[in-house]
């Protein structure tokens, strides 16, 4: 069960786990477009982000010259909780595949979160606790990242709320008391607690909510109260910075192997994960001091990098937050209701989108039979019953897998598994039943959304 | 953040795992009391059992003389993908407990299946495998050991034929999907597709089941078709000697580490995990060579080792397995419907009374709203949502921190993390919204129900 020594599972030392993380920013000739003020569509300034994100969010944020940004000490012993991550060579996938690739997984579902989501949501929250503030709100969907944040309020002691969207708020009870479990307080959205979540509960009574409202709300929830900010799980900049912990780890533990990459392949729907997983090999790239082939892998129903525009446009639906330029399919594309595989933001991280601009990554999307296929292949060879998102990068890595079988090659296929799928398996019985379908946008319902993308 | 270079967590090396389970039989001076058989009540037969269960688990049930049992390569490579589980150091707990004491837990929940059960799942399906057999059968209640076997009979391409008692069926299709994911049939039980479930069903019409009525559906489903046997998740010799992997583990990191526990806390329905959990450190014990205080935690609602007697009863309800000299509630008892919090056999190991009836271990029982207290204490200092069942050790293992506080000791502890909570989310929302009580049985219920102990 081992080919020249590599073992089934890769843990580094707790001294190896990294003490600062890397900001690919700072090695970028052409550093991503300054995000806009969504009212003035000028240049944001610091002073209007510090009264929606925390101090040094808003630092790191805007902050593209910084190499290294060390990791607090209190972060560093958090992540001992569920750091190092292991690096999992697919042994048996290989095998039941029959290729002579080798592929390499790097796990993030080992925490009770479920997902990479922790690595952000426990700076964010003792960034927030530094400052001294009460607490902080977001929203949540399908509650990975709610739960995340809920865990790392816990671990401060912070106030949590939490905007669940209504209608996953009553069908996913589970998210629901997980987050209860560690202390937040989740509210369904639309509410009657906020300006925002009143008028569309008048506008539309019954309405069971969006994402794009949940955030208004969160917004709203944050900046009219004392003390407390708003926090965000992916996109960002400073997300992808904290998720850049996940690469280094994988990078490390494959220099101990003697393992150089080939193709590094991740899922991508706000695209913090993939950010995180490839920063340090990206770094080299950009160096000049290595290549590596680089593949973003998104839902076929959501294909913002394979199919948006490379343009200004608001990161949110309600249109509160700032715009950014990126890959995008317009601030009111919505994936078909039948897609169920997550990763179903409209845009992409303007980090992400500027490198993909520079031909520095390729991009490829998957439909939905074949992501949960894969996954129902992974979960009975691997034994990890993968998220919907990860599965995206499982297929992509078995396509791969199976080319090198075509062509002879015994390529090195790195992935990230960025979660489980305990809390997805309305999903997985739709697939188990025969009943999932696949959609694919027409180009003239993408043509429409971008139509209304804001003139900057 | 570590103590004398304690790190947060131990993670033995691959060529450490175990590869042989200990038998703790072999040590003992007074074996377990022979397995009568239900029909004649003389002393079961190999042959007798060979109908029911593999050749290898047979032998492996009546074999109280080998110290040690080789674990097959098969097996073993199966348990790198879960294996070595992490010895964690309980760093944030002792902090938030203020406690003197050092409280180490070993976590066996890192696995798709959520606990220990796969140690044992993939033993007996390898056995069955290698038989040549075409299939197995099961019944499960919650679903933890149905989705084990599931996974391990799709590793080894084995028929998995589950009965899940039909209100969880019901109530907890997420579990049931995500045995369908690996393939499995799952059945709600009572069914017609036995003699056993068509004559319940037509006794009582709109029956939502019993783990009782389940097993003689499985038992029927096993005997009754050409190639199938029958496989159980606790209760049995073989299953607790597969579980000695936890301890065996346990016991190399405590080694490498220098550290020898004070009391070994383990929670206890069946008694498997908590005897795979003390196995070596018993086995010093037996020998003489060292001694420890090993604990056992049951519900107070199920309190077959505090309250129960030692005495033959059948290991089902249905009176279709052979009989064991176990503590016992009577086979007939049912914990009160608001208990949530699992272990809910009415016995136990017969390993594990044979120990507690020589005076080699203690147990204690707790209620069940302490046992969620403990498991949101524990959730948000340690990051883990812990299983119900787990969290009956965690208890007591903070009530073992609190009095080594008040004495002044720093003892060390060492307690079993069996699972996680992510399928118990209605128990916790109970928890959370305050609805949960306690149940405690009156003397005269447990009385009635020992009444109806078979004369043996």
């Amino acid at each position: 069960m081992n080919d020249n020594g590599i073992p089934y599972k890769t843990y580094l030392s707790e001294n190896e786990v990294p003490d600062a993380w890397y900001n690919m920013r700072a090695d970028m000739k052409r550093k991503p477009a300054p995000m806009l003020d969504p009212a003035t569509l000028a240049p944001v300034q610091a002073d209007a982000l510090r009264k929606v994100f925390c101090d040094e969010a808003v630092r790191q944020e805007l902050d593209d010259a910084s190499q290294w940004i060390p990791i607090p000490g209190p972060v560093r012993d958090f992540y001992r909780m569920f750091r190092p991550s292991p690096l999992v060579r697919a042994y048996f996938l290989e095998k039941a595949l029959d290729t002579p690739a080798r592929i390499f997984y790097k796990f993030e579902g080992n925490n009770t979160s479920g997902s990479h989501k922790l690595n952000s949501a426990i700076a964010q929250a003792y960034y927030a606790k530094e400052q001294g503030l009460k607490g902080v709100t977001t929203e949540t969907g399908a509650g990975q990242w709610g739960t995340a944040l809920s865990m790392a309020c816990a671990f401060f002691k912070l106030d949590c709320r939490v905007f669940m969207v209504k209608c996953s708020y009553e069908q996913k009870p589970f998210r629901r008391e997980v987050m209860r479990t560690y202390g937040a307080e989740v509210t369904p959205s639309p509410s009657m607690e906020t300006e925002a979540g009143r008028r569309i509960n008048a506008e539309h009574p019954g309405c069971t909510g969006s994402l794009g409202c949940a955030i208004s709300e969160a917004v709203e929830a944050a900046v009219s109260r004392e003390g407390y900010r708003y926090v965000l799980g992916s996109v960002l900049a400073q997300v992808c910075l904290h998720q850049s912990i996940i690469g280094l780890e994988t990078k490390t533990a494959l220099d101990r192997l003697g393992v150089k990459p080939d193709i590094i392949i991740g899922c991508a729907g706000g695209g913090s994960n993939l950010a995180g997983l490839i920063a340090p090999f990206m770094g080299e790239k950009l160096r000049g001091e290595a290549d590596y082939r680089i593949v973003a892998v998104e839902p076929a129903s959501c294909p913002s990098f394979t199919r948006g525009r490379f343009a200004y446009d608001f990161c949110d639906t309600g249109r509160v937050c700032p715009l950014q330029k990126m890959y995008t399919l317009g601030h009111d594309y919505i994936p078909s209701a039948s897609h169920a595989g997550g990763l179903r933001y409209h845009g992409m991280s303007a980090v992400l989108s500027e490198l993909y601009a520079q031909g520095m990554m390729e991009a490829r999307s998957v439909e939905q039979t074949r992501v949960f296929q894969a996954a129902e292949t992974f979960a009975r060879t691997e034994g990890i019953l993968p998220a919907p998102e990860s599965s995206h990068a499982i297929c992509a890595a078995m396509d791969e897998a199976m080319r090198c079988k075509e062509e002879g090659k015994s390529e090195t296929i790195v992935f990230g598994l960025t979660g489980t799928g305990y809390f997805d398996m309305t999903a997985y019985q739709a697939f188990n039943d025969g009943r999932m379908g696949d959609y694919v946008p027409a180009d003239a319902e993408i043509e429409a959304s971008l139509a209304k993308l804001p003139k900057v």
